[in-house]
């Protein structure tokens, strides 16, 4: 394990923080960062003061998922100040830094663990009831960093889709999280079947089904499943939430019931 | 850039490679594995001697797609003898070396960049008309390993889907393959449009046309569109390749086409 004088500073700046909660993803594409932007927008709904982190330095998405791209962080007395993408929620991510969007952020790891560093040292998070941590998928660097940086952690969701291939990438993810101590809340399958909105019949895309037999393998929480959705795209795309606007879909009342395990399985393990 | 002795080693494995391809994306999920996975294998039922560099450490996910994960490289002479897929088709990924295939891969950039130095130098890749280097999402430590280490390709395949949240990625793919001076072959939309199996009408999952404009925007050629079909992800999974076996539908008709491109444009490039 790395040692660094700002430590101490890291744990100082996240001692106001009651939950957090690292949300990964074996591979890419999964919705991982749909899954943090929705969980953190419903959280915050609820009336928790919620922060959101983008830890995705190459591909930021979570701004974009908000509609929050044009903001940019501002100076705090304790550091700097994170977008506010409604009142209860803070959000930090590398897009609010990247002058033209387009632009590639080209970082090998001591420099993404550095900005990493920052967005959890310097950010001035302040009170919250919970601080979600969206990270980009695998189990190299940037995952690393994390595990490092915030040891205390509450611990992981897992994003998966249900085909096979995916499935091999989220056993590896379990293995990283058991590796790293770090506690497993549950797993997500996310895409997870379909139904045509023209004749009503169920569409097997990705198939449904391996999130829960990976829940079952691993003796871990199966925190629920989301169904394919293009309005999840589209809300997506256009940076208004999707569970707030469609609220009667079968998708949004799937999320609903995810965000209540989640926060019972996190109330539960502070009580210990 | 960094330099080392085995460069001279690396340009001396190669040279005996007419076309060196890279695929690479944004953001991961988009299909990129299963696009370099049956362009490698329409290359070589075409008749060519075709390698395949799975350069995703941290999830392999090739030898899954194309069936062979159970399969060990062996020693040659000159190297590590890369695993045929089929008589014309040498493959090498990580997942070979790996004993536990739920194992994550948990290493930092330098780690990964030796990793890679040996898929490159030490494999006994021999006379090949193709080595498709299939690289993992984003713009970190392995995109930017590869550029380094093989600065001679003919270029690179962008893969993306639709929707705009996956197109501030490709963006950034594009002018990451730009700052790396590499040229590029064009881009591939995946997942582009659906037509329900039962009434057969069209579905908007995640939208289409996107990878199109960002062709135009860039003026880089668009070398197709591969629309979302179940049997992609079934053969993805059970290791039969997608188009060998789906020959009549439009996916492996469109696919068929974009393999006609890259193979035009990368040898009116080597005749220049």
């Amino acid at each position: 394990m790395e040692q660094h004088q700002d430590d101490s500073k890291i744990k100082n700046n996240l001692s106001n923080i009651k939950h957090k909660i690292i949300v990964l993803s074996g591979k890419g594409g999964v919705g991982k960062s749909t899954v943090s932007a929705n969980l953190a927008l419903s959280l915050s709904e609820k009336g928790y003061n919620v922060g959101l982190l983008d830890g995705d330095l190459h591909g930021p998405s979570i701004p974009k998922i908000l509609g929050i791209e044009d903001k940019r962080p501002g100076a705090a007395e304790t550091g700097i100040a994170p977008v506010l993408a409604s009142p209860k929620l803070k959000v930090m991510s590398m897009a609010f830094l990247i002058q033209d969007k387009d632009s590639p952020v080209i970082w090998r790891g001591p420099l993404k663990m550095g900005a990493l560093r920052q967005f959890i040292g310097d950010v001035s998070w302040g009170d919250l009831d919970y601080l979600i941590i969206d990270l980009p998928p695998g189990t190299g660097d940037e995952p690393l960093s994390i595990a490092q940086l915030i040891p205390d952690s509450d611990g992981a969701v897992v994003v998966t889709t249900p085909q096979d291939v995916a499935l091999v990438s989220v056993r590896k993810s379990i293995n990283f999280v058991k590796k790293m101590n770090m506690p497993v809340i549950g797993i997500i399958e996310n895409m997870s079947g379909f139904k045509c909105p023209h004749c009503n019949k169920a569409i097997d895309i990705f198939k449904t089904g391996g999130g829960k037999k990976a829940s079952m393998d691993f003796k871990i929480p199966f925190l629920g499943d989301i169904p394919i959705d293009p309005e999840i795209v589209k809300t997506g795309d256009s940076g208004e939430g999707f569970t707030k606007n469609n609220e009667k879909s079968d998708a949004a009342k799937s999320f609903e019931k995810i965000v209540v395990n989640i926060e019972k399985i996190v109330n539960e393990k502070k009580v210990k």
